[in-house]
């Protein structure tokens, strides 16, 4: 039989959450965020971002992470790449920077393990495919997904204008209409892997 | 940076279709594939089928091969393992005794790659998961999508009462009212691969 990769996934409880001082975010109008994205376009060429899954383990089946900001806006910790920067260690920066305590010694030491998915941005539109539309010679972002093998505990600090939820995958599923089509694949993203569910 | 696997594919026109005699299926209607379901649960308990995703290039885009059956109903070639049977030479199996032409000679080399995705099916009804849903302790099926890598050039033998089609990622995605929540995924399944368009 060809074996499934393991995923080690650990109870929520096991990990502490602290606050940390607000992340304001640079836009505040989704009109703001596509007219930044443009000029930067025309300044960088095509924006590529980086976003991680971390998966726990709550009532017996894997939740993700994922920042919450208001009441309707969901999204994974990550963000852009600088020019030229690696993507593993560029993940590394923006996990820590969203979501490492201030304290250094205690920010988790990130393990960024398999990209599981890409999202395209065709045009400067809030719509992404997973696939580069045929035709489109130059489009203007590309966000991969990595899986992020979280430790057996570990100290996360959440700026104060986020919550972090821990959201089922049965939640997630076929349900765009409240996460946005990226969140809402992330099950079919992980099906692949066999979740161990350790209890300590 | 990580590199992406990288799926080579060749033009749909670098393969050769023929037709062989019809493949029925054992079940006409959904009540009736259900019950045979139940019934065979009970022999050899949950169902575990393979089903093999074919890509093709067409129109610059990566293209799925798909059998339909009459106008409305599409499904991956595949099926059900043989209890105890290893599922990549189950797979291999099935993708003969559907796609295989009837002189051996000319039956394709299957290279079965990596698993995709993984679907659940929790009680003897038609829905499927790409998760096995928490408190379902004894899930009545688990389907498994595997890659196939296909050769330069081909030949594939039809049953006469299926067609075999190819559809691009952009017909499939967010498309479950035609194909089905499985093949409408296919598109975020295969998003990590690198497509390689081989002109030959």
């Amino acid at each position: 039989m060809a074996t499934l990769p393991v995923v080690y996934t650990y109870p929520l409880s096991n990990y502490t959450f602290v606050k940390k001082e607000p992340k304001l975010d640079k836009d505040t109008t989704l009109a703001d965020r596509l007219a930044r994205m443009k000029l930067m376009y025309r300044q960088e060429g095509m924006r590529t971002s980086v976003e991680a899954i971390l998966v726990v383990q709550e009532h017996n089946h894997p939740h993700i992470l994922i920042l919450q900001i208001g009441n309707t806006f969901f999204k994974l910790p990550g963000g852009r790449l600088r020019p030229g920067e690696n993507e593993i260690e560029g993940l590394k920066r923006k996990l820590t920077s969203k979501l490492g305590p201030t304290l250094p010694a205690l920010v988790p030491d990130w393990k960024i393990g398999e990209c599981v998915g890409m999202w395209w941005r065709p045009n400067f539109e809030n719509v992404m495919y997973p696939y580069c539309p045929p035709h489109i010679t130059r489009p203007k972002e590309c966000k991969k997904l990595f899986l992020v093998h979280l430790s057996e505990k570990d100290y996360f600090a959440v700026p104060t204008n986020f919550k972090l939820v821990a959201v089922s995958l049965f939640e997630l599923y076929d349900n765009p209409q409240n996460f946005g089509y990226v969140l809402s694949s992330i099950p079919q993203l992980l099906s692949r892997f066999k979740f161990n569910a350790v209890a300590t």
